[in-house]
């Protein structure tokens, strides 16, 4: 059985959404962080970096939404969520994984979680100014060089749509707007036609 | 034949220890920061992002460390530079490396390119002056939750090996003191005896 820690809002919404394209059987477990629990002993036990998502597997638990989403698509093989045996192909979907947790999602963490990198309120504040420029830049580089539409990979649709669906809620609240990037809007709201997407999201705010 | 675009003191370095580990043929490109190459039109149309490493493959270019790593783990099985039938220990290499380049290297870069975030001189003064703290912080987690020793992942050389030994490489520069991370510091050594880091380190630095 796995187990899905999670909070609402965050990027732990891609792996809820590959779990129901896999198919899986799993459980969800939120994690409360107006409470701060994933500062509490009880998460930390789970996942001592404190954040979510994290993944309980029969083998031991799972962290980081890239490697998270490669062991869904290869225990699951025949939900064909990856190229599993294509070894450059596959390697095209982790780089673009990649690129969205080390470049876009750190780049939106920098409006409300600016505090792991500086301690002056003005810094702060000077980071939570530049959002939507960096912010815009990583979604303009998905929308120029990344996407090939209608899926990220081109017809085939893999972990690389959860992920990317699951920043794109971020736009609005960033200050970039999904018009200048007609691509990356068209990906958002054909996903949003997708039953596991609606299963992930319902169950997720249905808690929240 | 591969080609690795990269420049000296970057992450490129983990992508050519691995090359050098898996026995593999490849020319280097060496880009040049201080020229801004890695912002010129010919470096562009290699890899828009206008970052090293880019890994040049039969397929087409590959970018992101992690994304590469494994590539090449799967390129080239005999080299055994990662558990390619086991999707939990393969998970758990990846979610290693996902760590350093999502949380370690990012934590690294806002001491000079704190401009990615922030426009403001003083916020970047004041992103520079908590870099010691946040990268300590990543180097704690490794030390105390994420490297088994000797190697990463316990008694087998994997792909996460040469990316710790490269972000390893910042400490001093960081204001991270190596003393207080022995298994790292360790590791680091154990790291420098292997004939491929040496390899790399020399062309590298004899390009330098």
């Amino acid at each position: 059985m796995l187990i899905l820690y999670y909070a609402p809002h965050t990027c732990a919404l891609a792996s809820h959404i590959a779990l129901e394209d896999a198919g899986a059987t799993y459980d969800l477990r939120r994690v409360d962080f107006a409470a701060h629990e994933q500062r509490g002993p009880e998460y930390l036990a789970v996942n001592p970096k404190g954040r979510v998502p994290a993944l309980a597997t029969p083998g031991g638990i799972l962290t980081e939404t890239p490697a998270i989403l490669a062991y869904l698509a290869q225990i699951y093989p025949a939900a064909q969520l990856a190229p599993l045996d294509d070894p450059f192909a596959f390697a095209r979907v982790q780089a673009f994984n990649s690129y969205i947790c080390s470049t876009l999602h750190v780049a939106h963490a920098h409006r409300l979680r600016g505090s792991r990198w500086v301690d002056d309120p003005e810094a702060i504040a000077a980071m939570r100014r530049k959002v939507p420029e960096s912010v815009g830049a990583c979604f303009a580089y998905i929308e120029e060089e990344a996407l090939a539409g209608p899926f990220v990979m081109g017809e085939t649709y893999t972990i690389a749509d959860p992920y990317l669906f699951t920043v794109a809620q971020w736009m609005e609240g960033d200050g970039v707007d999904p018009a200048q990037y007609p691509k990356v809007a068209a990906h958002r709201e054909m996903m949003l036609g997708r039953k596991a997407v609606q299963t992930a999201l319902r169950a997720e705010h249905g808690k929240g």
